[in-house]
């Protein structure tokens, strides 16, 4: 099994959120977000810069990840809209963000990491944080067969 | 040919940059950004809202021409990472932002969407203005195969 770790890495050297899978290639994890319940990563375990710096079966793997991270967690948390995004200009380690986004939280229609809009109900963030444990288990299931 | 158009939405109405190249179900196009010249886009012809609302086989074909794009603007552009983006929140009509960064670009290493954090220098935004007649053709040339 050839690794490329990197020892000042972030994303090499930690798990970069909750662990709901690990498969060999990538891992999926649930960012711990008070604002954003149900943000979660696909990380590549390599440490690869660029989406072309994989072969194209890798990208297919990690794109077909993508699709069923996306469909749980569309299906658990029943947002607005997905927010999908490789950026890594700060870490450049792959990893993919899906942020489930509502109309009534801390940026909308703004992305993320865009200036706040507005302090988030606290009633409304907190039925979403009860959304967790279904989120986790879904992924987990739907992962399962990623080996 | 089924299309699906909606009146009020921005990418049913107007092709949203200058297209380069037109496909049946998508076109591709650059980005009329001061900023971020090599600033490209992925814009699926329907209106649809997420990547999981397509079927597998256009999911996988839409994936394949941002590849493509990708490994173009890295090689024209030669930027410090390339930043990729579905958010979709005002305008809820599957498009890809494929954007080319710079360790002296306004926002980097944050996120095109955040706070500027400096004014770049003219010449540097001007040597990367100068790029993009090369940048159109190559465009042009690794997508004629997508009718």
């Amino acid at each position: 099994m050839m690794t490329s770790a990197n020892e000042t890495c972030e994303l090499c050297q930690s798990p970069g959120g909750e662990v709901v899978h690990q498969a060999e290639f990538f891992r999926v994890v649930i960012v711990d977000d008070a604002n954003y319940p149900g943000f979660c990563r696909v990380i590549w375990r390599d440490h690869v810069k660029e989406v072309t710096d994989l072969s194209e079966l890798d990208r297919m793997l990690m794109m077909d990840v993508m699709w069923q991270v996306e469909q749980v967690v569309r299906d658990v948390m029943q947002p607005e809209k997905i927010n999908l995004a490789s950026l890594g200009n700060m870490v450049p380690h792959l990893h993919w963000h899906i942020i489930p986004r509502f109309t009534d939280d801390v940026h909308f229609p703004a992305p993320v990491w865009a200036e706040a809009k507005r302090t988030p109900s606290p009633d409304s963030l907190a039925l979403r944080h009860e959304k967790l444990p279904l989120l986790r288990k879904k992924l987990q299931q739907h992962l399962a067969s990623y080996t």
